[in-house]
């Protein structure tokens, strides 16, 4: 039978020390040439709607002491909102009762067959904020306590539950420009978590005094000044951009999630310019930086005093994430009973394809 | 409701006069910047049986005009077989009850949903055969009456049905190298569309005098003589290497399907020699050679006189293929009441991924 699973129960079957336990194997299979990934590609098209256009993703990857290969596909409508220098890409919610599309389906190594069919909401989030806390295990000062993070949304909260996980933090500092949100952002984390949470004012306040700094926001412009970069700090990035250049240059320690890969852009052939929400951003040169399974595997050192500043930027997805964090729900939801089937069997022929 | 067809229900969809009429307007869609590609990918990993290796391929492709895109994978355990000049690549039947797994999965460019999943083994066989019908009506001389085919597979069946379809063929010679199959096919072929077919001893003879030649095999070497070409003559070949190099040169008029993207093959990082089962084909340049929808839309010269040998490599497979056919099929389906439905709801979230 192939499982259909939802949102609900894979918050359900995702168990905060399987993820970092399987997320760190599948980078240690990554490390001796058991597992792959293919880089992400966007395929577009023109949208009817105005400043739109359709988009589809895709990526995958697979670790083969799982047995899986992970296929992550996102199909959405984006849309240019606002003018000028306010010009920001939104995702439309057009399928079904204002919903959106975003599929992990998982594969199975040795049989070929499609065992799992899952939306990606949860486990990109849970998969960023895994590996974010195995880069802040890798780096961070053992005994960090305190923990300052900026934003609110569904990554800020897989941030909050997994580094609180990897270092004995005592208390979090939230900070997102919207103050209801952090309020509540705030007392919600605390009770999942039991880990005191306080919102407060701005940025700076945020992260000042921290032993561990995250931002985890979806703003293409900095939200962190290298200048607030403290000794002994840990700072960990999820977006490219989120943070001032300098970063690297004031960082004693600076590693990378993955090295792979650029994102691949399609159009139609013979459009003489991009469709609307279509970014190609310059890949950065990356080649000079260690990558995750580079720390874990001891390849590359990790920090080595008290007092030096380690950044981790978890700079690009990749599909191995996606079969870790997959099997890792695919496995507990199959103990746990959790989600509907299908015969596997609809998806099988006897045509050699 | 998400529709779940099989290969029988799919083979009943697809109306012969819809296939061609759909792939060309999916065609001319490209050449007017209404239709995008993606190139085909292969993610690798070992498997556990001997000479064995785990391949998902996969590409997609979308059509404007018809909302959809289509992707297509395959997840494929593949083993080496025979030894030396005699090693030959095989899919393994390992999944269900010893079968294959392929699959078109639709998602709507209007909506971003999953509108539905079916398998490739009938989609696949008819794009190929369609699409060679579509440069035979470019190519062959309006009064092509003899047709040699060369295969009794998958893609000789299609390539029988849609050749058949587009010139008034009177007769079909037959040859593949087992005399049970080709006289069996014949048979079958006849009574299906009602032409007339004969298997023939050798190949040369299943050429000799026809004005319309096909090789539709899985072979890698050569099946068909440059030497064999007429004058008057249209070959059509659906791979690569099934015929002599200097087919190329002595036809008057070559064009081929597509010279958009090579194969991308992605392997565990650091491993020091592929997997077995990875072949990696030297590209081919293909940028002298027309495309298919310059044929179509009068952006290359076709056949400029009765003498002329014409020439249509139906070389790589893309994604609006796949788009076109998968969209023929969903909507006959559609019409007709075939398949099974799931709820769309089931892949759909409303976390923005």
């Amino acid at each position: 039978m192939t499982l259909i699973l939802n949102n609900d129960e894979i918050q359900q079957a995702l168990g905060v020390k399987d993820c970092l336990e399987l997320m760190e194997e599948a980078y240690r299979e990554l490390a001796v040439s058991q597992a792959v990934n293919r880089p992400t590609s966007h395929s577009y098209l023109a949208h009817s709607l105005p400043e739109a256009t359709y988009s589809f993703k895709s990526v995958d990857g697979g670790v083969r002491k799982f047995g899986v290969l992970a296929l992550r596909v996102t199909s959405d409508v984006v849309q240019n909102k606002g003018t000028g220098d306010m010009v920001r890409l939104e995702k439309l919610p057009l399928a079904g009762r204002g919903q959106f599309l975003g599929l992990v389906q998982l594969f199975s190594v040795e049989t070929g067959e499609l065992l799992a069919i899952m939306p990606d909401g949860i486990i990109q989030q849970t998969r960023v904020g895994v590996t974010s806390a195995l880069g802040a295990r890798a780096l961070a000062r053992d005994n960090s306590e305190l923990l300052g993070l900026i934003g609110t949304g569904g990554q800020a909260q897989a941030h909050f539950r997994f580094l609180t996980a990897v270092r004995p933090i005592k208390r979090v500092k939230i900070f997102s420009p919207n103050s209801e949100h952090r309020k509540a952002f705030a007392a919600r984390m605390e009770r999942e978590t039991g880990v005191p949470a306080e919102p407060v004012d701005n940025a700076r306040e945020a992260v000042k005094n921290c032993d561990v700094v995250c931002t985890a926001t979806n703003s293409s412009r900095p939200v962190m000044k290298a200048a607030w970069l403290e000794p002994g700090m840990h700072y960990n990035a999820i977006r490219e951009f989120e943070m001032d250049e300098a970063a690297f240059e004031k960082s004693d320690v600076v590693a990378i999630h993955t090295r792979f890969g650029g994102i691949q852009h399609y159009l139609p052939p013979g459009l003489d310019q991009d469709l609307p929400g279509v970014r190609r951003e310059k890949p950065r040169d990356w080649s000079r930086f260690p990558e995750i399974q580079d720390l874990l595997v001891g390849k590359s050192p990790g920090r080595a005093s008290e007092n030096q500043i380690t950044f981790f930027l978890n700079n690009v997805g990749t599909g191995v994430q996606f079969a870790a964090m997959g099997y890792c729900a695919y496995r507990a939801a199959r103990q746990k009973g959790l989600g509907k089937e299908i015969p596997t069997d609809w998806f099988l022929q006897d045509i050699k394809p």
